[in-house]
């Protein structure tokens, strides 16, 4: 067993170990290693998202491992390359942690990104990056797209007579959020070593909270299809709907049954369904006359109601009020 | 005077105030608001860099202003996208700050990185971000660039008879880091409010550590002028050489009366102007055919010795040790 912490083997040891566990991305140009990186934007043009993990905030250690960490940074990253309907190139990362975190800790986060692109993105890049110390774990990712050629599909462009649908599941996330946060009650604050992946072994919710696999591939099929606005679900489904109604200057009009049967489907509530954040989902607007498919890209395809003249969004007709995340008053 | 905190006034709030102060940048074809941004890369690829300035390993509030760490953390990246020799687009700005945060702090910090991008980089944009919560300040910034057809100048390409040359200040940072340390140990371990101020008023060596200015429009302009080989100096001349030097397989052969010409210009020690780093000069390697300007666009040219067959890096013929600064050790 290697032990041997980031202190005890100091930087280069640490990248020698490190870069070769990240996969190297067909649009690199010019990759880790000097003082940028180079990659191709065959379009002329390329998608870019930044997003942070900060330990307390957004990630628990006693609750993720190190590969889940990684994992996770890339699917929340590529999901928003996704939601332009875009392909995702290449990330960069970077990550501080104590010194007193093992080499091997960071041996498995870099599994967890290459195994999260190799499922989600295969052919994204990890071009680059930034090694750091902090005492708190902090995980900055930035991801690119290409969008090959398309227009980037923005949140402002639902039109009355659009269908809503989400691609992707809705509520397990934070239905799995609700059951470690219980767990960790129950256990007094905090989860002992192999707890949550013995709950995850058993419960999705869990896994989905833990590591979310998001539609990515579904993004650019969704834009080719037409579709007219797209955002990733991060907030819930019911804030994220006010973003698309705002922007497009439209109401969603969700509707119950459908909300119901998705619930029901993934064993989840009604309400996690509504305002349950971070299963990474696509919600997306398509044109009335596009033939609905069941899945887009292998991920599940829910009509879930449609676009009106208004604003804001309703379910079944009445207003649905957004239950904001703040995450300055937390 | 306006005392609202982040928490205060809640994340909105935050952006309304927040996002005009930024520059929008002449490449941004989509800018923040979306779940990404989509930015112009003209030639078919762009440049890519990202560093992370974090509370206590990286900065200290008891001595940089908001304005400083927003200038510093656009000069850091900036100057890694013109040591490729390319021209700064955008740059995207992840910030996570305690909730007690006053909102002109952030304001501050916004008119830090927008007058930084406006006095290195002008035509650049803040394309997009993430704002959050930490209990230590924490940025993370992503910048990118446009090689307008160029090839990259990387570390590996300087040849035996190339002169070698910085493009900036070096020891000026280090020498100013020295004093406020020096300073806030006679303060007893934390400078009172305006005290770096005042220092950084009267001494040149103390701004330039808490708001370097990167020789950014150097990066393309010793690109055009035939630089073999180019890195911005954040660690040191003689660490940041024996990079170039690993890099091309070649030894930087450093003249000593150069060195000493250069810290005496500079009124700093040659220690400092050999190991000390974050000046952001550019080191560039030039073909001996071409005639050395004295300074380039605007910042100082200093010739300091050539490229040799060979490895490592000497002064007056003698090994230089690099001092190296590792995070994981320091």
């Amino acid at each position: 067993m290697d032990d041997a912490t980031l202190a005890d083997v100091g930087e280069l040891e640490v990248l020698r170990r490190f870069l070769p566990l990240l996969p190297t991305g067909d649009a690199t140009l010019v990759g880790p290693g000097d003082d940028a990186a180079v990659v191709r934007a065959p379009d002329g043009r390329f998608v870019v998202t930044t997003d942070t993990m900060l330990e307390g905030a957004d990630l628990r250690l006693d609750w993720s491992s190190w590969h889940d960490l990684g994992w996770k940074a890339a699917a929340s990253n590529l999901a928003d390359i996704a939601a332009m309907g875009a392909v995702p190139t290449s990330l960069v990362v970077a990550l501080a942690v104590p010194r007193a975190t093992l080499v091997r800790d960071l041996e498995r986060f870099a599994e967890g990104l290459a195994d999260g692109i190799a499922a989600m993105a295969p052919g994204c890049g990890v071009v680059g990056g930034d090694l750091g110390t902090a005492e708190r774990v902090t995980i900055a990712v930035t991801a690119f797209g290409d969008l090959r050629g398309a227009d980037a599909v923005l949140r402002s462009g639902a039109r009355a007579g659009d269908r809503v649908c989400a691609v992707g599941t809705l509520g397990m996330s934070a239905t799995g959020l609700g059951r470690l946060l219980a767990a960790s009650a129950e256990a007094g604050g905090t989860l002992e070593p192999g707890a949550a992946e013995r709950l995850a072994a058993d419960d999705a919710t869990v896994r989905i909270h833990l590591a979310p696999t998001a539609p990515v591939a579904a993004g650019p099929a969704l834009a080719a299809m037409g579709g007219t606005a797209m955002l990733d679900v991060s907030d819930g489904l019911a804030l994220d709907a006010a973003r698309v109604a705002r922007a497009s200057a439209a109401r969603i009009a969700l509707d119950g049954a459908a909300v119901d049967a998705l619930a029901a489907r993934l064993g989840v509530a009604r309400d996690a369904v509504l305002h349950g954040g971070e299963d990474h989902a696509l919600l997306v607007t398509l044109p009335p006359s596009i033939d609905l498919p069941t899945e887009v890209a292998g991920a599940p395809l829910t009509e879930l109601g449609v676009v009106e003249a208004g604003e804001g969004v309703t379910l079944d007709g009445a207003p649905v009020e957004p239950r904001g995340w703040d995450p300055y008053r937390a």
